[in-house]
């Protein structure tokens, strides 16, 4: 990680399976756009309750990419 | 959400097997007596070592119910 | 816990696979040089990225154990 | 203050027009079983976006109560 | 919020009048480029001081919106 | 404290004679309807000053409580 | 701002009616013995409750001002 | 407290024997010369070692005044 | 301190009695091992309730000692 | 900074030399696409070790720009 | 420091070329009227950016001096 | 990064010069006992003044070494 620059940018994502599917799919929708994420950093978790159960997860992910 | 008030409360749930059973068994527990739950937020993964190992899994999680 | 003094270190774990696991892997390689290990923190949750996809997770982990 | 036992509650109110207007909603809608509120403390403050706009107003409070 | 990816940033907007309008100035001024704004935090409250009065409110605001 | 939910709540007690007393008034106070109180986190000490001296003590407890 | 040396104090203003307000307040009071104010940050959001209403807003505000 | 404006200044005081001490041995100081202190906050609870014992302990302590 | 490299490390103690005593007795375990103590700061203060009473006060303390 | 609305992006940068020189290889790298940069923050300050040596010095800088 | 009294004032200074050299700006200012500094923390480390370069470095600063 | 376990230890260095040399010094002194250290964080940025000058600087730095 030496000479480069990085960005982090902040995503939201949801999964009704538990938190590292929330994480992959905020990271697999960004890779749509962004190239070269290197790492992330899990800053929330929260979910929403449905029925008095839980309905899905939703995590907040700080991503980190080089600026090329 | 636009126009309710809610409560949240905090509880503290544990499971042998991960965190997400953790926290579901906080919310089926709280599920007992209230009523309208609508959303969490983890902010406490702890958890027991036993004999090496982890025994299990302990979440602190804040509950948000909608004041009817 | 009422008579004891306890230490705290801080562990950091990882796994391919899950937080569970990242966690499992640092308590278990503490194992082989520290004795009476009682509860951990998990204090942030990481991980890298590889190709568009979580190649593992990286977990920090407070560890107390019972200083004999 | 001196020689009282308080209790702390945590709320969420909202509103369409202001800040001070969401935490008097959630005051006044905790007053209908809550008595002897003493003070509060503004400790989130968020909202919703609708249509490109300020949709409403929503903060978390906490309010101390004396335990009579 | 079930099944979506949103993407989250943090904009600073300022008004003369009240932390509400700061608010809105962000807001606006963000929906030129931004579509599917949905919920925002505002994380910081300040203000410049001119001539012994308040010149204007500046707001830091973290705002999520809907990746289509 | 494997297989329990346990809930938390926020309690304010006072002293005149010292910050252990103050938290102890808290504890014994709640034990009046709570039941299977188990730990508590010292969350904020505070005071008043009466006449340049310190008229009480005044601290913020969180304390867990099995629910049965 | 970039060749002078700032003090920071901190102050907390009141007021009946608004947050705005209640940092306007406590601006005006410190303009009495200090000048050269610069900027403020708004560090808490606080209240007190009066017969189940907002009796009146407190906000702690940490100013900036040049040392000439 | 309704009607006023505070200060806020940040003393450290200390004590050989106890935390309750530090604390009054920084509010005794203070007030030579400052009036009309109200309450206090200790935000940080330190001290020293020698020989392998406690020395003395020091407290940071917020306390805040009225402004006549 | 001028020309030193202190290591610090995290310790936990208990008392029935009070925090000081709490630290005490972490301070002297600790010395069975580590020479040189200088220093430390209280990071958090706990306990556990028994029989609706304070059974112990737990207290974590970050200590710092020169590497010789 | 009156009537503007501002943007804020986080940033990487490394150096081998200082702190100083890794935040300015951050905001050099950013006005390659970003114009009208006017403050920053440093956020983290870290580094990676090689070798027993500072191998590199990297920060994360939080930096806002004007919105035309 | 054991049978002091300190007082903590807080400051911001700045330079156009480092970090070092904003603190020692804002102690040196200090010093024309404070007596007895003792100690520091630098608290926030910021810097304003002309031209598409750091213009200059702003840090704040906490300092410590004895009340004789 | 994938597949160690660190460990973290948390240093204190001092220099009379710089931040960047205080760092340096803790990792030389702690390079004497401690192989395979990866990378490190500077948590605390603190120093002392000696006739109203900066005498040296004290950084605090967490630093994570691979356990073999």
């Amino acid at each position: 990680m030496s000479d480069h620059v990085y960005k982090k940018i902040e995503l939201v994502g949801s999964s009704p399976t538990s938190i590292e599917e929330a994480v992959a799919n905020a990271i697999t929708r960004a890779g749509q756009t962004v190239r070269n994420m290197r790492w992330f950093e899990v800053t929330e978790t929260r979910g929403h309750v449905e029925d008095g159960r839980i309905g899905h997860w939703q995590v907040t992910v700080s991503v980190g990419f080089t600026l090329d």
